[in-house]
C-alpha cells in the first residue's frame, strides 16, 4: 500500500497552468501533488559563445529550490560559489531533454533559458520541471512565430519525465517524498511524444536490482509519460 | 500624471495571503500591484552562535530574486559565491525592522527565519516584503504559541514599509517600477504600527532634494504605512 | 553628558592633510578626531564598459579597513572573496555622494576611483571618508586641469557628511566609537555645500525615533556639514 | 566497422595492476586500451560527521584528470573553487558503485577514499575506475584484516563497469574516444558479480533510442563486466 | 651610477617610528626612502589549533599593499577570494624570520600577529616589512612584560633585512624601485643581529649570477643589515 | 648517518624517463629515490595576453600532488578556489628556471605549459620537478623543429636543480622526506649546465645557519647539479 493510497500504476493529480509568469516569453506552473515548480522561458537574442557562426541555437536550464520548499529549510547556495552537483546534474538533464526535441537550426542563433524554480518540494522534482519546461518552452516559441522572429516551428515532439521507483518490494510511478526517501530503486525516464527514450537512470539505494525488475518499471514510465504528453498536448490546445 | 494613473497619494492595489507554503511555520505572498513576494518563516531551535548562552533568540532574514521575476532576466547570484551588496543590502534592512517590534529574550534561544522570494518584480520589493514578513512572522509566533514553545507573544508591534520618491518634480506614494526607474528622489521607510520610525533611507538620484521635500516624502510614507498595518490587523484577525 | 565632554553640537577636531600620496593624482588624510582615513584618486582614461561610447565619465570609491585600524583586530576581507555587505553599502554610498556633485560629461570618457583606506577607526569612517574624498577627487581634478586633460572643472559644488544620533535620549552631532556603540539611533547625512540634501540614512537600534526627533538630528546635521565645507574651502585655497 | 577494428562485443585490452602507490592502504593502475587511471585507497580511522555514532563506516571517491591526460590539455579545476558538476557526478557514481558491494557496519565507523586520477583518457574513464577502484578498496580491507582492524571482510560483492553505445547504428561494448565523440547513444552500467544492476545510465546524444536498442546494450555489458569480474577475481588470487 | 646618486653599498635614509597605532599592542612605521610600511602587532590569547597543549606560542604575519602605494593603482586582493601567491609568499617570509628569533614557548599559547600594509612602494617592502616588524613585535612583547602577561623575554636576537641586486653589472645595496625593476639578479637576506642567516633568496632575472657575485651581494647584505640592527636598537632604547 | 645510508655528498637513484605521455608534445617521468613526478609539455599557439604583439613566447608550468602521493592523504586543493601559496611558490619557480635557459623570441607567440604532477612524494619534488621539466620542454622543442614550426632551438643551457640541508649538523645532498622533516637549514639550488646561478633559496628551520655552512651547502649542489645534467644529456642523446 502507498502511502497516498494511489495504485502502483497511478500518477499523482498533475496540472500544467500556461502564462503565470508576466515578463517572461513563456511560463508553466507545473503540480505533481505537493510538487510545485514555476518554469519560465527567456529568449536571448545571442547563442552562446561556442555556437556563434554555426547558425544554430540552444537551450538550456537552471534549477533551484526555494530554501523553504523543503519540510526543513535548505540552505541557499548563493553562498557557495557553483551549484551543488545535484543542482548542476539535474539542470543539465533538463536541458539535454527539450534539446532533444529542438531543432537547433531552426532557432537561429538564439538562446532560450528555462529556469525551474521549485516553489515546493514532495518528491520528482526534476521530472516535473522537465514536464512544465516543455510548455513554457512552446509557448516561447510560439511567441516567436507570432512576432515572426522564427517561420517554421523547432518543436519536434513532445517531451516528459516521470520517477518510477521499487517501494516495499513493489514497482510504483511517480513517487513522492515519502516513498522516494524509502525507495530501494529509484529511476528517471525522459521519453519523447512517440515514445522514444531520451534519458533513463536507474539507481540501486540498497540491494542491486534485475533486469526485469528494470523492464517493469519502464513499462509504468512509458504508461504514466503518456497521459503526461497528452495533458500537454490539452493544455496547449 | 503617473504612468499608473494613480493619484499621488495612493497605493497600488496590496493584498496579504497568508499560509501559501505547506511546509514552513508561518508564510505569506504579498503582492503590490505587480510586485509579488513569498515570504516563509523557518522556525529554528538553535539561535546565532553569539547569542549563546544570553537567553535571547534572533530574527533574521534571507531575500533573493527569482531569475525571471524581472523584464529582463538577472543572473542567479548562485555562482558569485556571495549575495551581491544590494542583496546583503535588503536583507539586513528586512531583519533589522523585523527585531525593532520583536521582544528578542521572548523568544528563547530560537532563531527564526525569514525568507522573502520576489515571485515578480515591479518596483517596491524590499518594502513589499518587509509588510509580508511581518505577516510570516506573527503566523510562526503564533504557530509556537499553538504548540506551547512559547508563553508569551514576542511581538511588539506591527511593522510596514513603503517607498516614496520625487517624479517629474511632484512627490507620490509606493513607487512602481516605471516610476522608480526615472524618479529624482527615491527613499523607503519603515514605521511601526504606532507610527515610529524604524528606518529612513533617502537618496537623491540626481538633484539634491530639499529639507521640505523629505518632510512630504515622510508625510507620504506615513499615511500610506497607516493603511498597510490596517491591512495586516484584517488578514490576521 | 558626552563621554569626550563636547557639547551636544561640536564636532570633533578635524584636519584635511593634502598631498599625502606621493603617487596619486590627488590625495587626502582626513582626521576626525582618532579616526583617520587615507583618501587616494586615482585617474584613469578608461571609463567602465556601461559607458562607453557614451561621452560621460564615472566617479567610483573603493573602502577598507588596516586590520588593526580597530580596538580589536579585525580580519582581512581578502579571504572572503568579496568585500562585506557593510563595505560594499559604504563604498557605494561614497561613490554616489561624489558623483552627485560631479558633471560627469565634463570628465570625458575617463574613470576617477577614490580609495579609502582608514588607518585608525573611532567612529564615523564612512562620513569622514566622503568628506576627504571630495578633496582628493578636487586635487585630482585640478591636475587634470593643469596638464588640459580637461577644460571645464566638473565639480558642481563641496559635499561632507557626517554622523548623528540619539545617546541617552540626546541628539548629538559626529558620533565617536563610544557614542556610536550605545546610540538609539544613528544617522548619517550627506549635504552639498548649498545645503541640498544628497543622503539621509536613518536607523533605530533600539526603540523606533519619531519625526521630532529626526528633524533635529537633521538640524545638528546640517550646522555641522556647513563647518565641514568651510573647512575644505579653507584647505584648498 | 570500429575504429579500433574490435568485434562490437569486444573490450580492449584491460589490464589491474595491483599495489603501484607506496603509501597507499591499496593501490591499482587499472587500463582499458589507452585509458589508465590509477587508484589508491585511503583508510582514515574517523568517519564522515552525520555517521557518527551510528556504529557504520563509509566509503567515498574522488576523481580527477590530470591536465595531459587528454588529446588537447584541460585546465585543471583547482581555479574554480569547485569541482565541475561532472567531476562530481562521476564522484558520487563510483562511491555509490563501491558502497553497494561493501557491509558498512563490518567497517566501523571508519571512511576509506578512493582517489581516481586519470593518467591517460581514451573514453570510459568513470567505468575503468569504478572497475579498478574495487580492486584497491579489496587491497585496503585486506590490508585492514591483516592487521586485525577488522576481523570479517566487509566486500559482499564484486562491481565492476563498462560504457556502451549505439555507434553508427549498431549497438557496441567498450567505447574508445573515437567512437564515444561520435554514438548516437551513450549508456554506463554498473553491475555486481552476481549480475545485479547498480546503475544505470542512457542517454540520447541525437534522435531518442527505442526500449530494443537499450536491451541490447544491456545485453552488451552483462557479457563484458562479467569478463571485468573473471579478471579482478584473477589479479586478487 | 644609480638613479638615486646612492653609492653601492649605501642605504636609503632609513627611519622606525614607533607607537604609531592607537590600539595595537606594539606598532612601526618603517620607512626605507619612499616606501613606507606600516607594522602593528596584535595579541589574542589564543594560539593557532595545531598548537594546542603544546605550551608554544605562535607569531604570523600578514602582508598588503594599499591600492595607490604603487605608481599605477594596484587592485585591491578581496575580489579574487585569497591572497596572491606574492603575498602569501611575503607573508609567509616575514613570520619565519620574526620565529627564527623568538622563544616560542616563552610566549605562552598566545599568537602574535603583526600586519604589515604598505602604505607607499618604492621598492623593498618585504625587508622593510620584516625590519619595522621586529620593532611592532619588540613593542608588543614589552607590553606584555609591563601587565605580567610573560615574564622571561622571548626575543631571542635582533631580525632585520635588506634586499640586493646586481644593477647594471654593478652589485648594490637596497634597491628603490626604479634599480629593482632593471636588475638583472635580484637577492633578500634575511640575517640575525649576531650576523646569523634566517633566510637567502637570489633570482637571476635575466643571465644566470656566478657563485663570486653572489657572495658579494651577501657582502653587501651583512653590512647593511648591521646598520640596520644599530638603528632599532637606538629607537627601542 | 644519514636514514637511507647515503655519503653526504651522495645523490639518490636517478632517472629520466622520456615520451610516457601519449599525447603531450614532450612528456618526462623523473625519479629521485621514491620521488615520482610526470612532467608533461603542452605547446599553444597563443601566448600569454600581455605578449601580444611582442614577437616572444613563453615558457609556464604547473604543479601538483596527487592526493595519496604522500604518507598521509593530502587534500585536493580543487575545494579551495586557488592553489595555496606554496603551490604557487614552487610553479612560479619552476617556469622562471625553464625560463632562464629558454630563448623566447625564438620560440615565437607561442606558450608552452609544463605540468608536474607528483605522483609519489619523497622529499624533493620541486627540484626534480625541474629537473624532468627541462627533458618535457626539450622533447616539445624537437617535436616543434620536427614539423618546422620552429627553425632554430630555442634552448640556451640544460637547467636541473637539486635540494641540500644541514642534516644532525652535517651538510648533504638530496634531501629526502626522512631528512628534510628534521633538517635544520632547508636550501634548494637550481643551476645551469654551464653552472650559472638561476636560483637559490636558503631558510634555516631552526637555528641561523653561518655564510661558510651557506657555502658548503652551495658546492654540494654544483657537484649533484653537474651529475643530473649529466644525465639530461645522456637521455636526449
Amino acid at each position: 500500500m502507498r502511502p497516498s493510497k494511489r495504485a502502483p500504476d497511478e500518477l499523482r493529480a498533475v496540472s500544467l497552468e500556461r502564462a503565470v509568469a508576466r515578463y517572461a516569453e513563456g511560463s508553466c506552473l507545473v503540480s505533481f501533488g505537493n510538487t510545485r515548480v514555476l518554469c519560465t522561458a527567456t529568449l536571448e537574442e545571442r547563442g552562446p559563445p561556442w555556437l556563434r557562426g554555426s547558425g544554430k541555437g540552444w537551450v538550456t536550464a537552471e534549477y533551484a529550490m526555494l530554501p523553504r520548499a523543503t519540510h526543513e529549510r535548505t540552505r541557499r547556495e548563493v553562498n557557495s560559489g557553483k551549484p551543488s552537483g545535484r543542482t548542476q546534474e539535474i539542470q543539465r538533464l533538463i536541458g539535454r531533454s527539450l534539446r532533444a526535441v529542438t531543432n537547433l537550426p531552426a532557432l537561429g542563433e538564439r538562446q532560450i533559458t528555462i529556469d525551474c524554480d521549485v516553489i515546493q518540494a514532495d518528491g520528482g522534482t526534476r521530472t516535473a520541471s522537465i514536464t512544465g519546461a516543455w510548455v513554457a518552452l512552446h509557448d516561447c516559441l510560439a511567441w516567436m512565430r507570432s512576432r515572426s522572429i522564427i517561420s517554421v516551428d523547432p518543436l519536434k515532439d513532445h517531451v516528459a519525465a516521470v520517477s518510477c521507483g521499487i517501494y516495499k518490494g513493489q514497482p510504483v510511478l511517480d513517487l513522492d517524498y515519502a516513498e522516494d526517501s524509502a525507495a530501494e530503486t529509484d529511476a528517471n525516464f525522459v521519453l519523447t511524444g512517440k515514445g522514444g527514450i531520451v534519458e533513463v537512470q536507474g539507481t540501486a539505494e540498497g540491494e542491486p536490482f534485475s533486469e526485469a525488475q528494470f523492464i517493469e518499471l519502464l513499462g509504468l514510465a512509458k504508461a504514466g509519460i503518456a497521459q503526461l504528453v497528452e495533458l500537454q498536448r490539452k493544455v496547449i490546445a
